[in-house]
């Protein structure tokens, strides 16, 4: 049995093709159709209501082109809106907060371990949860860091500018004295660099991509949805763009997104 | 003749309220209707096509508010959807471009004007424009700066990184020798401070609530619009919020926006 259907993958804009990527990678048979909501990004700063609103508008429009499986390769989506799409949908659904808090969970001794991530994603207090249902006693340090996601949009991911600007925003995380930092955006490891600078070589820098990916293979292989054979392609749909898409796709990881579909919701 | 209908003044979000007080200080006797469209900011990173569809949305909501007279306190909509908003909407509408640049061509001698704003407006070149239309022989140097708003949002207005970031924003803008600089985007106001820093003390900010306040009371006067009587009341309502919206309302200028009404576009 092998089954052909794309998965379906979901961010705000941009930064869910490191999710892609990770799932190309791990699973080159597998299709896949990514959806990046340019029209409503950022979804950070806003509330569960619209993140959930706009969530559900874009795994509708992915449902109609017939995917098996949908991952939503947002942080902010997954902390809120979670929930509602797997009540929603009728597939599968994987988010990036379990796969995340599953890494830093096995990549932590001292059981202290920071977060950071949007201000909707830290205040929905998803990961400390996730965080404590794994690791008994943990103690958890959420930061929300504002100005990283433009920073990584306007290209200044090694910038003297940035490197201040994380300097300031992990003090409080760095003095917590974590051995394990969770990149609780899809932005952000493109800071990697910056982060271990400023947080020093022992504090381990987690991002969900990997893990997730890993969390594609396993319920695609459980529920018996893999294909076998064929080489997998990639569709990518906007919302808004596409120049902009395209832009950062290129600048984000070389992604060879030569075609964008705009898909307006109205 | 006394007019009693509001004025409706929009934004993509909190930014707008610097033109709402101006409007509130000249004309304290108008009523005032103002929208925040917080589910879709911000608009100076998307397309003409999303900034006006969005643009048409808070508009034809605001008329159902029977308002007079529509300001649109934004930059980025004012330069893609005015000619939009004008067709469809059957009132006066007055955008912040053409007031901006008018403030500009009565300060400069030399000339030579700076514009910073989002990359939607400086790619549009409405301001340029504007500009060519009432200086002859201008020169305008446009500079996209995008890191401000999230910087005016996080609250760093006089924060050393945010002078870093202007400097290097700045730097063709001053090596270009204007001696007047327009603020192209509501939130920029607010770092007069840092931009003086850098600026120098000879170019002149531009900002243009004043001016559009002046062109306001002007078009109502000409129109027979005004209202007489009575003292204004302000009215605020948002797409999304309302937490975010009035803490930047209140961070912004202290505006007594002491509830504000969550209305969803779907």
């Amino acid at each position: 049995m092998s089954d052909s259907r794309p998965i379906g993958v979901f961010d705000s804009g941009v930064g869910g093709l490191t999710v892609l990527q990770a799932i190309s990678r791990r699973l080159p048979k597998e299709s896949l159709v990514y959806f990046g909501d340019t029209a409503h990004l950022p979804y950070g700063n806003k509330s569960r209501e619209a993140v959930t609103r706009f969530s559900l508008e874009v795994a509708r429009f992915l449902k109609t082109k017939n995917i098996k499986l949908l991952v939503v390769a947002c942080n902010t989506a997954s902390a809120l809106a979670l929930a509602a799409l797997k009540r929603d949908l009728g597939i599968p659904v994987i988010g990036v907060i379990e796969p995340g808090a599953r890494a830093a969970a096995k990549a932590t001794a001292s059981r202290r371990v920071g977060i950071i991530a949007t201000e909707a994603t830290v205040a929905s207090n998803a990961y400390q949860e996730a965080l404590a249902r794994l690791v008994p006693g943990v103690a958890a340090y959420g930061k929300a860091c504002p100005l990283f996601v433009p920073l990584v949009e306007e290209g200044w991911w090694s910038h003297p500018v940035t490197t201040q600007v994380a300097r300031e925003y992990l003090a409080p995380v760095a003095k917590a004295r974590v051995d394990t930092l969770i990149l609780g955006c899809t932005h952000y490891p493109l800071l990697k660099p910056a982060l271990g600078r400023v947080m020093g070589k022992k504090v381990r820098l987690i991002d969900s991509a990997e893990e997730t990916a890993r969390e594609v293979e396993t319920l695609l292989e459980r529920r018996n949805l893999r294909r076998h054979g064929g080489r997998g392609t990639r569709r990518f749909f906007a919302s808004d763009g596409p120049k902009r898409f395209l832009t950062l796709a290129k600048r984000f990881l070389g992604v060879s997104a030569d075609r964008v579909t705009i898909w307006r919701f109205d």
